[in-house]
């Protein structure tokens, strides 16, 4: 929570739920991994959060831009970043989308399998490739699925095929999984990542980048390593896998750039209990899974909530959201402790929440609007 | 499928995916209910696709509306219908909500505690209130959380309540489950309202209604038992119950109105393996959880996906979403059998998809637009 957004706050009278985001929050973080890792270009994943005031400032700070979308590459360009400072990392594209980025003069793409780079191939001619590999992310609050990726000894099939294409085999690229607490899980896939190097380095194919991925923290109820640490320990892992020969290597930070930035405010609708034996009081907010907290989906992302009662006695409670559908619950299986005298029309501050919240909302479920959004 | 439809699609040469909606359908789906129930009256649920063609259909065919926010309220009122077809069936109100809703005219209202009985009577004094009452929800393929409703021992006094500040205790509403495949599901929940019908009598409060809610189903891969069954069950259990004495009712159906009137046609963008040794193809779509697919989460709504290559010999296969979000899968605890033939480029066209689609889409998470709408 920043002073800015604190008044902010106290000077808007709408009703509805918002969040707004400080933009200083975002400059310095942008600054903290640029020092933290001095040899290594930031790519912002645009999909955390992709306000235009955010691409602005990201693109005067330097930055690069991680995209998912022709919508999203297009936003980068407006924002005034050259397309050499984009990648569509997106391993499920339409040819005619790469044909999209290709013109917009996107040169990097993102590939996990042969066809997809048949596609590049074919639609974005001579352009650089990267290979994602799998990656277990243990030790990741959020670990990934397997939707993204190859296994490593496929990997450098993938690649080869892309040099037979013509395309420029460019590197590497995984993800240790979302909101990562642990800073040495990069090492796992950078040994794999080295291995392929060398491998194509034998067949007379010369791999030139690593991409880190994401996965870099935001700090919701427990504390989270330093930027630096993960610098640390990324960097003493690059150099125990490829020794004095380390690729160029870039990141894509996307809660790890606005998560922190970013508070919504929030209005307690109601509560009440189930019956009179229930220990357990339900407490409504009009923010929901649908309106922009869809990272509660399985109580995965467990925000800080404050509240104007902070320090009285607590009790636990059931968080829920506003519509009429049932699995609009944010917090259930694990109570959350709130203030016994939180009540209806109090307002909650929900912290940690400049990332994947203002895009997942949906368009009107149940009537209501999309999470309103101020950039400050 | 309807010829319709097809005949729509045919035409259709735009990018990207769209859900098509037959009115038609829609009207044989309202002309069963009421065939089934011809004493009980149909309170369409908003929530389920709000699409103005529907609600414009319903209101000439005169049904009521379920709704779930004021922006519900006017939609409805836009269409045609007067204030009094109009429920306020959100448990959970602001109270300048429920004034908006008083202001437009409704005076039907939903409760579960006595908080919300308070915030009506200052908001909508003089206004009908049915309270929502717990029910175990066992045989649904989608069983609601503990969110609305109280304990049926809570409801009486929840009712007291409203009686005594001057609104109309006027009756009682459960909900069985979504999606719910037992028509004999509804006998449990009005055995428990009868007793609270007859221990309120007692007290001097003559309940006049019950609120059969929702819960019926649309065919998607497996057989549903057909309307009339639901009817005739529901019959039997309120006389079984109440005797000579049946309560007004009403039902609530969202998806059991439009669910099988719409169908979603979308496009492979990748089929690929994530190893040599892996048997499992992934089929990646130009649609998943975030834009429109938002019922597959848990994998609980399990569409029917037609293809041009049905008849072909078919594989289990993983199939995902576009986005670049790891849980954006749609099917992979239970993999689905599709054609060894499907091919990137391909269409498919995913039925029963003209309930909770549309309006689940994100705004724009990745970039990717919210699911078109047609309604034909």
């Amino acid at each position: 929570m920043t002073d800015r957004i604190v008044d902010f706050l106290r000077r808007r009278n709408e009703d509805g739920p918002c969040m707004v985001l400080d933009l200083d929050v975002v400059r310095d973080n942008y600054s903290s991994f640029a020092k933290a890792l001095p040899d290594t270009r930031v790519f912002y994943a645009v999909k955390a959060n992709p306000a235009p005031e955010v691409l602005d400032l990201l693109a005067r700070l330097g930055s690069c831009f991680d995209t998912a979308s022709v919508v999203e590459i297009e936003q980068v360009l407006a924002a005034g970043a050259a397309p050499d400072r984009i990648s569509f990392g997106n391993t499920i594209k339409k040819e005619r989308d790469i044909a999209r980025a290709h013109a917009h003069g996107v040169s990097l793409f993102a590939v996990d399998c042969e066809a997809e780079v048949e596609k590049i191939a074919r639609a974005a001619p001579g352009a650089k490739v990267f290979c994602r590999i799998l990656c277990d992310g243990s030790g990741a609050e959020w670990p990934l699925s397997r939707k993204f990726g190859c296994a490593p000894d496929m990997a450098g099939r993938v690649l080869e095929h892309a040099h037979r294409l013509g395309l420029v085999a460019y590197g590497l690229s995984f993800h240790v999984g979302s909101q990562q607490r642990n800073p040495r899980m990069w090492d796992g896939a950078l040994a794999a990542s080295a291995a392929i190097f060398k491998d194509l380095a034998e067949r007379g194919i010369a791999l030139q980048m690593v991409n880190l991925g994401g996965g870099f923290p935001t700090k919701y109820l427990k504390n989270v390593p330093a930027v630096r640490q993960y610098g640390k320990a990324i960097f003493e892992a690059l150099r125990k896998h490829f020794g004095n020969r380390i690729p160029e290597t870039i990141i894509e930070p996307g809660r790890g750039m606005v998560g922190n930035a970013g508070m919504i405010e929030a209005e307690v609708v109601l509560v009440s209990k189930k019956s009179d034996e229930d220990r357990m009081r339900w407490v409504y907010l009009d923010i929901g899974k649908f309106n922009g907290l869809a990272e509660t989906m399985d109580e995965m992302i467990r925000y800080p909530i404050r509240t104007e009662f902070d320090g009285d006695a607590t009790e636990p409670c059931i968080i829920a959201g506003p519509t009429c559908d049932s699995v609009d619950v944010l917090y259930e299986k694990e109570p959350y402790e709130l203030p016994v005298s939180l009540a209806i029309g109090s307002k909650v501050l929900i912290e940690g929440t400049g990332a994947y919240t203002t895009t997942y909302s949906a368009v009107g479920f149940n009537g209501f609007p999309p999470l309103k959004s101020y950039v400050i």
